[in-house]
């Protein structure tokens, strides 16, 4: 199987309203709530394309509970979450039917305390032990060590399992220093992590900082790969509108199952850009539109780089 | 025991966030949650006043849970909430440190079933027995009929209990015609009762449509009251600043403590406008701050219109 940490789980909720107006009362007309997190997100992905997933991370509270629920009725995604006392956060996200744009509200979590943390890293190293490849995805909740990521990919390389990082901010700077198999950071990410705002360079500044592969999103641009076999850029044949919320989240599922299956980078970019532009145009936030990868995974345009 | 009923609980929570931007991502800062909808708002102001309050109506699903686990910590309120299927609603109020302004996101809430409706009427029926008084507020969940009010507004007459009906729309319209003993509307409501927007003659116009007693709340202007004992305008002694949230639970909560209490028209309307008052000027919003409320109580100025 592949597993998915997300240690700041969510239950995302979304608001659909005919427009917003800040300062004004609104009635809210549609109620969406889902089990996320951006491991859960991928592991949903994973799932969808076939592969056996398990999530971990922690979840707790009444909003634990419904994520929980909820989560054991997505096909193919095992539940391997550890409870903790605090209440599991929500995410809000108001969609405005008038402009189609999303206002989004993300609380900062439960307060995780260092005998629920030792139970989480016990649990982990015990599911490292079938795993084939692992994601560590998104922020920290509150009283987790700034270094939580680093013990992470430390422990998952120990073992032998290929490990990603997807965080950001000091998380993803500790994380870096011991050494992930990946990193996907976006180009905000990337510039906080490397100082520069020059997307080839910084991309091969992160691989000096510790990542053996960074994989940049560059948004609508594609994915910019730096890896020991080499760089290569990655774009879809054409651009895509859409909602752009979980594209990030498909990249990262398209990279590690294609690296779960021994596939060459070329093939593990056109996966991931292909999920990527199928989610951003699927009709649902955060879910990938099954014809169009199909459609664009034939098309997607790889070229490769200097040698690094 | 003053009894309140609140058809469409809600639980809610508050989002401190540095800066409102619409179509951005905002890290809250800072989450509150609490029982709400204006009845239970009604209820925690009367049972600081010293009452003995109950609360009815529905809640069910994970919110309801967590609206009746925190209502229990809430001193001298007794639950008598009906339990329903569908997930008690949430609303959601942001508020803009750099404005102090809130922007609010009310969900629509659980769909009452026939059997649920019946099912509460029977209880509110039960607990009408040993009221004093009840004040039935706020919006209806879907599913029940639009008639509602006007069904607990007869039920609460016939048992001899003096009734407060507070909501708005065709709610309001219907309920009455079912002619409880007073209605608060605010400037909308009362507008869009009698398609008047003058205070005076749509208060009145208000009386002749069922109720015996219309206050209506003016904002800061205070309170406009056309009763069978003549007509009153009670205002505070100053302009108040402040959040005017929950101002108007206040003032229902004042008027039917005082009404309980065998009070007259002055003194029913004195209470209401210093509660209110102290409720916009307390630095929690909902919460009414004791001290500005006895400071107020001496200095609310009435004034006897022409009688009605």
């Amino acid at each position: 199987m592949i597993l998915t940490v997300t240690l700041n789980t969510a239950l995302d909720v979304t608001y659909h309203v005919p427009r917003l107006l800040p300062h004004a009362s609104h009635r809210v007309r549609d109620v969406r709530e889902r089990p996320g997190g951006k491991g859960v997100n991928v592991a949903r992905v994973l799932a969808a394309l076939g592969h056996g997933v398990t999530v971990t991370g922690f979840a707790g509270g009444p909003h634990g509970e419904v994520l929980r629920t909820s989560l054991a009725e997505a096909p193919g995604v095992a539940d391997a979450l550890v409870p903790c006392a605090g209440n599991t956060r929500r995410t809000v996200a108001v969609v405005d039917a008038s402009t189609g744009d999303t206002t989004q509200f993300n609380e900062p979590g439960p307060a995780i305390s260092s005998v629920e943390w030792t139970r989480f890293q016990a649990r982990y190293q015990e599911l490292l032990g079938t795993a084939r490849a692992v994601a560590l995805c998104g922020s920290l909740p509150p009283g987790l060590p700034v270094g939580a990521y680093a013990v992470l990919v430390r422990a998952a390389r120990a073992a032998g399992v290929p490990v990603l990082l997807d965080t950001g901010g000091e998380a993803l700077r500790r994380g870096v220093a011991a050494r992930p198999d990946l990193i996907k950071p976006n180009a905000v990410e990337l510039a906080e992590l490397t100082g520069s705002r020059e997307p080839l360079p910084a991309t091969l500044a992160a691989r000096r900082r510790g990542a053996h592969a960074v994989v940049a999103s560059l948004g609508p641009a594609g994915l910019l790969a730096a890896t020991p076999e080499g760089t290569w850029q990655a774009a879809p044949p054409r651009a895509l509108s859409g909602n752009p919320t979980g594209a990030g989240d498909s990249a990262v599922a398209g990279l590690l199952s294609a690296l779960a299956e021994g596939l060459d980078w070329p093939e593990r970019l056109t996966r991931a850009v292909a999920l990527s532009a199928a989610t951003v145009q699927a009709p649902a936030a955060g879910e990938f539109d099954p014809r169009t990868y199909e459609e664009l995974r034939g098309s997607v345009k790889v070229t490769s780089g200097q040698p690094d």
